[in-house]
C-alpha cells in the first residue's frame, strides 16, 4: 500500500499571536506525507529550489518518505508568508513568490506509477489532472483545492471533480465553490459533480464526510490553545488519507468514519506549534490517546 | 418527576429570507415546555397579557403542558420583532415590548415547589435567583441565559453560576461571558464558577458539553435548509434537560451526551417553520427516526 501525493514544498513565514518564523518548512505536501507517513509509504511529488535545506529533507526521509519524485530546480523553494489575527480561523497572507514552482510540471518516477492511492494537494488543478494522467488505475484518488483556483480555474476543478474519489476542501471553498450557504446543501451539490465523497473541514468546529446518502461528523479534537494553524488541513488529509490507505483504500462508511478521527487527531498536534515542530516528537501511543478521546467525546459509550 | 420552567411567552413577529408572521406564538418557556412535553411533566411559569391568544394555550395544554404558574395581567404580553440574514446565524431584533413582563414577578403555586428539575429560561438573572429561591431542594437546577445580562447583569448571572449544575448558552454569549476567544477556554472557565456542566450551542455546528475534565460535542442535524432559527435553543434547552429529567436527573456523562442528542433533533424540527408549527405535527417516531441519524452521524458504529 502506498500513497503518491503531489503538492508544495514551501519555506513559510508565519506571524501569529503568540510568535513567529522565517522560512520554515512547510507546504502541503510536506505537512500531508509526514502526517500520512504514520500510516502508510509514501511518495512525494513536488519541486524545490537549490536553496532548500537538507536537514528539512533528512527530516521527511527519516519518515521513510520516498523522495524521488521532488525535482531540485535552478532557482529558489516556493514561498509564502502570512499571519493570523487572534481568530486564528483565517490566513492573511502577506507574500506568495510561486519561485521554481512557476515552472513546475510534475513527472512521476515510474516507480511511483502503480501507486494505488493518489493525493491531489492543494495546486493549479489543471497540474492535479496531468499527475493522474500519469499514474495506473489506482484504487482511491482524493484531491484538496482552495479559493483562488475556485475563482480562476472552476472548469478545470469540475473537471477533477469528475475523476476523482474524495474532495477535501474548508467551508469557506465549499461555500464559494458550490455558491450555497448551507454546508449541507453545498456538500450535497459538491458530490453530485463527481466525487463519491466529500469532507468539509471547519476547523474549531471539526468535519463533515459527505456521502449519496449520508452526512458523517467528527468534532475537533478539543485543545485549549490553538498556537499556529498553518497547515492543519494538509495535516488532516494526511491521516484522513493515510489511514484509508493502511485499510488497504476501503470506501465504506465506517472505515471512512474512522479515518475522520485519525486525521482530526493528526491535525490537533499540527497546529500547537509552528511548522512541523509538534508532528516531529509525535508517537503512535500519542495519536491512539488522542483518538480515544475523541472517540468518547462524540458519542455515549452506551450506545 | 417534573420540571418547573421560568421564562417568556411571547408574540414573535419574524422576517426570515423565506416569508414572515407577524404576532406569532413564541417565547423561551412556550419553546422549552412543548419540547420538554415529550420526556417529561412540565410545569410553566410566566406572564401574559389579556391579549394572549386562548388557542395558544389550547395548544400548550394539549401537550398537558401545567399552566398554573402562568399570569395573566393587565396590558398587552410581551413582544419581540426581529429579522434574519441570509446566513440566518444571527437574530438582528427591531423592537422589544417588555409589556406585562416589565413588572413580573415570578410567584409559584405550592404545586410547583417540590418539582425535582428546575429550567431558568433566558430572564433577568435577578428574577432566575428569586424563582430559585421558591423551590424546595429540586436535584437538578439548569439556566440559560443572553448577552443582554451578560453586558448588563454579569455580577447576577455569576451568583447565579454558583447555584446551578448546568448553565446553557451560544457561542458568542460563551465567549463574552468568559472574554474567551478558545470555545475550549470559554467553556473550562466558565464551568470553573459553579455550573457541574456547562452546554455550548453552536447552531449548525452542533452542541458542546463540558464536565470538569472533559468535552463532548453532538453535531448539528443534517437539515438542507433552516427555515427560522427562532426558539432553536429553548427548543434543545427543552429536549436536553426534559430528557435528563425522564432519567431521574442523572448527571452521569453518558446520559448528558444522550441528552445533548435529543436537544438537537427537538432543535431540528422547530427550525423547519415559523413559530412552533413544526413541532406541533412532532410525533415520537419522529424523534426516534432523527435520532438514529445522530447517532450514525457521530461515530463508526464498529467502535
Amino acid at each position: 500500500m502506498s500513497v503518491v501525493v503531489v503538492g508544495s514544498v514551501a519555506l513559510d513565514s508565519v506571524k501569529t499571536p503568540f510568535g513567529e518564523r522565517a522560512n520554515a518548512l512547510g507546504g502541503s505536501a510536506v505537512y500531508f506525507s509526514y502526517s500520512a507517513s504514520f500510516f502508510s509509504d509514501i511518495k512525494l511529488v513536488g519541486v524545490v529550489g537549490r536553496d532548500f535545506p537538507t536537514p528539512h529533507l533528512d527530516l521527511l526521509r527519516r519518515r521513510k518518505i520516498n523522495l524521488d519524485g521532488l525535482q531540485v530546480a535552478d532557482g529558489e523553494t516556493f514561498r509564502w508568508s502570512g499571519f493570523y489575527e487572534y481568530d486564528l480561523n483565517e490566513a492573511k497572507t502577506l507574500d506568495t513568490r510561486l519561485n521554481v514552482f512557476e515552472k513546475f510540471s510534475p513527472n512521476l518516477p515510474d516507480a511511483y506509477r502503480n501507486a494505488d492511492c493518489v493525493f491531489l494537494a492543494n495546486i493549479d488543478p489543471d497540474l492535479q489532472i496531468r499527475v493522474l494522467r500519469q499514474v495506473r488505475r489506482p484504487k482511491l484518488i482524493a484531491a484538496d483545492t482552495m479559493n483562488l483556483w475556485i475563482s480562476t480555474k472552476k472548469e478545470s476543478l469540475k473537471a477533477l471533480c469528475r475523476e476523482i474519489d474524495i474532495l477535501v476542501l474548508n467551508d469557506g471553498e465549499a461555500r464559494q465553490l458550490s455558491g450555497k450557504a448551507s454546508l449541507i446543501q453545498a456538500g450535497r451539490l459538491i458530490q453530485s459533480w463527481g466525487p463519491k465523497f466529500v469532507v468539509v473541514k471547519k476547523g474549531e468546529h471539526g468535519v463533515l464526510l459527505f456521502s449519496k446518502k449520508n452526512v458523517f461528523a467528527a468534532p475537533a479534537y478539543p485543545l485549549e490553545e490553538v498556537f499556529d494553524p498553518t497547515g492543519a488541513g494538509d495535516t488532516f488529509a494526511g491521516g484522513f488519507i493515510g489511514y484509508l490507505n493502511k485499510k488497504g483504500n476501503r470506501l465504506d462508511e465506517n472505515t471512512l468514519h474512522q479515518a475522520l478521527f485519525y486525521g482530526t487527531v493528526m491535525a490537533s498536534f499540527t497546529v500547537e506549534k509552528f511548522s512541523l515542530e509538534r508532528l516531529l516528537t509525535v508517537r503512535p501511543p500519542d495519536i491512539k490517546r488522542r483518538l480515544t478521546v475523541l472517540h468518547r467525546m462524540s458519542r455515549p459509550s452506551t450506545l
